[in-house]
């Protein structure tokens, strides 16, 4: 069987490597596709403890938009993709009454592949401060809604699940949205793509390899997670490109990976123009999460409240 | 007996102002000074309940460091500050092996003349991650260290000390210290001043008027504050705006009151430079932090670490 | 006749005191009001050189929209002034067919009260480079249009006219917008007050006392002015204080003023909100901005072309 | 004769691969290597026209800082590298009385690969604005000295060379220093290496892949640039990993291209600590740079200066 030499944080990219591979879908696997104007959502559904192993995350349901024209300022796809990411996320959130949701960025917002997470908590319209204080006609129009972006270890000198540990037991949520910047293992995905999933965020994933497990596990509440894949890993490049020339076992592919290799480990493979996509994809997010908890927040005043 | 129509949070600028008022030092409060060739170091210790209520402040030390020369790029001035500080802050941290530091940078570090606390944690040092991964040049070096900046409640939904107290009893630290942007009465400690104390963070306190009490009754270990203050409060120069002029009650002093207070509120008073000090401010804080924590770290080196 | 002891940047503050105090309107100046549901509109168009004169400022027209809810996340009020900006700014743009227009932000990024012009040139949508590699589609769709935020001298060591003329020579536009943060005299006024005028900037003006005359007299073609005042004068507030208290010469007053103004100059007053209200009102402007140039551009589409 | 199948902006790069494919040095290009502690500085002058197109890069000098120990907080090898390029700087500028110099960063400051040259800006000192203002002590002390970050074309729809030359034209400077992030054909050169010439920058070089020449020729007084690497091309990563393995034409080389190079040309590899690089580096560049130009400016009080 043929071992997986790449890395992803996208259940659809597995699952599609493993169909390919196997010739049939993983058992315990169900696929659901649905296909919009500019937009393709896939829901990977892992049921069993052996699609779990064989696919190498937690069972549960993974939903992926994608959309080649994010890359770019299409207006409508934007739409699409934004009311889509609303519906899957009030779907995920399940909110009844008064729920308090609390929003933790991920990541590092001094590097530019690795702010998603730091740039949409800036965009989230914080709630559970106001309380009683919220003039009347807004009783009733949103919902308490918290937001942190606990930084990343090299700079607080804090493993960050500690630090989301720490104020989770303090203002005990109901549910926790984690927002990540991911790694992809094909270019065309990057920047292009949306996943959401029930399972929390698994150590290893993320642009950084983030080293807690969030999840319900771990924190008590259910954890949905919304990651874009923002890098490929450079180590999964030079693997796809031997793979592609059909370099096999004892044909070189030791000596191209002996001298690669060890520095790829500490690079990604990043767009030029990943400041705007930073800008699209973070605010798209911030808006479909403001929308999806607050009951009268619309999307399109995303950019009246932020920015 | 008159009555204070100012805010500050200095402890020498109320202490100086009872002194002016009665003729005399209060009761309970000892101060004791020292001039250097830049700076001038007073130590302001407040010692019984008495002297607590009267000055409006808590039971301990606060030391204050002058230096008018700080508002430029005065190279021997900034070089004397940063040694006093680093030896004020060796002083009241008393660490002995390897006690565990916290460094907690409160503010908002999109508005500038609040941004003191947040920069300072960028300028740490950070190790208290590294344990036993650290080079055995290092050891002995370094003591652990971690630093966070909460945001502030406006943006997070979360009240900071909420936070804070989450965090500390993840990590247990040994030692926090709380840096803050804090108001003067006076326009010309702005930028040229720097109070330690070994009291923690008052409500009240701060450029946003902190909320919290962060102090050793609240977090269980000794918590140092480091501040700088950065502005006026836009009420206090009104009001002394009219003391000056000599206006009492009943001549038109409530007139401008009336039209200025309700707006001053939400105001302050800052320097058009404030950019460039907060630069000077939060390098030589947080050089004279991490040579006070890690035994082998020079203030000198700070440029090399950092920026 | 009285003497001017305040600052302010906005010709409808001058206007209003000098009606005040002689009891009638300046001659050579002609004030029409439009009054909307959350916006008041006032063109205030000085005629004469002798107005000119009287007012301290260029012939020409300065359009004011207040809007006291513009200081909060008021929905209807942002849309009210965003579609009457768009509306004053093609009326005074003039754009025929294919002009370029170069969007000039003025400011210092670094400090959240000057940072206006800078925030909004992030918002501007620009397309001069483009030229014919646009698609189809957008061919008519827009016009050629720059922008740049070339600084402020302490940072540059370059007067900020020269590098703006320097461009301007290179790119030759056809119309020039100064986007700039302002002074005002009063405090309700800060932060709630957008003033469009036909006559540039002229030196002493902004937060940061520009020394330039931005205009078509130093430039070349029409300059028109964007403004928002983001602080008071801290000696403006000195006066007011004084005045409103009815101090007189000699009762006092030069005690007050001999005290606090020497540091007053190099101080400013500025609410505590302002890094929210600064996203606000920048994107508020930069949408208004690139509606008014780009023939197909809906204000509500800013949201998704930044941030 | 084997094609080149890689980029690179590093002269020290192109000499070395074609003294290794002909066995000899290229005719006309001159190597000296200086080997420090824990640097080593190679200079590679191409001096003919012949040697100027088997090179792909202008005739002039190229000095080469190697440093693998910049990628870490070495405190040693930085400041030998400090030295060493406060040292070449002197020599390029060959600055006698006061000429003026212009430091010009290029590069986008929202994108931390391409942010060294803003970045290095925020750190240069710049007098030129002061001429007799300047303190007596300092008279002497400093030559006049100005800065600027011009942005990327995306953002400001001004092609960089065209405000550069605006701006040249107005000051008039005599020497022009560019600063600017490179891409780099081995991972080991990234982050760990400086290039100062005397030739300025090419079209094409750059992370951005630069539009502009910037020379002698284009601006007309000397042009010295100073160039980190901070990317690998993702495409030279491809070629490189197929070529290490072995992989030659016909032998599925082209079935590995079509797929990964289209998406390449957009991406960039770059190390995860890249803002921790970022950030030592441009300090490093902004105090030699301080230094080479200012006779009293000394690297050390970079710190006291600047952050």
């Amino acid at each position: 069987m043929k071992q997986v030499f790449f890395r992803t944080d996208l259940a659809i990219e597995m699952q599609q490597w493993m169909t390919e591979r196997d010739g049939q879908a993983p058992d315990g696997v169900k696929v659901r596709t649905k296909v919009g104007e500019f937009v393709q959502a896939t829901e990977v559904s892992i049921l069993t403890t052996q699609a779990e192993e064989a696919m190498g995350r937690k069972r549960g349901r993974y939903v992926t938009l994608e959309a080649p024209l994010l890359r770019q300022n299409h207006t409508e796809c934007l739409e699409e993709t934004g009311a889509l990411l609303e519906e899957v996320l009030q779907d995920f959130l399940a909110l009844e009454r008064r729920e308090t949701v609390l929003v933790v960025g991920l990541g590092n917002r001094f590097v530019t592949a690795d702010a998603l997470g730091p740039k949409v908590v800036e965009g989230i319209f914080v709630t559970r401060h106001l309380k009683d204080a919220l003039p009347p006609e807004l009783q009733g129009a949103v919902r308490p809604m918290a937001a942190i972006a606990p930084g990343v270890m090299g700079i607080t000198g804090i493993e960050t699940g500690e630090t989301i540990r720490g104020v989770v037991e303090k203002i005990r949520p109901s549910r926790i949205l984690v927002v990540d910047a991911l790694a992809a293992r094909k270019f065309s995905r990057v920047n292009a793509t949306i996943q959401i999933s029930d399972t929390g965020i698994c150590p290893g994933s993320g642009v950084g390899n983030r080293r807690m497990e969030l999840s319900r596990r771990t924190l008590g509440v259910p954890v949905i997670a919304i990651g874009v894949p923002t890098v490929v890993d450079a180590a999964t490049l030079v693997w796809d490109a031997l793979h592609l020339a059909g370099v096999k076992e004892g044909e070189g592919k030791e000596a191209a990976e002996e001298v690669l290799l060890p520095y790829a480990a500490d690079l990604f493979v990043t767009p030029k123009e990943m400041d705007a996509a930073l800008q699209r994809l973070s605010s798209t997010i911030a808006a479909a999460v403001n929308a999806a908890v607050h009951p009268k927040f619309r999307r399109q005043d995303q950019g009246r409240y932020f920015y």
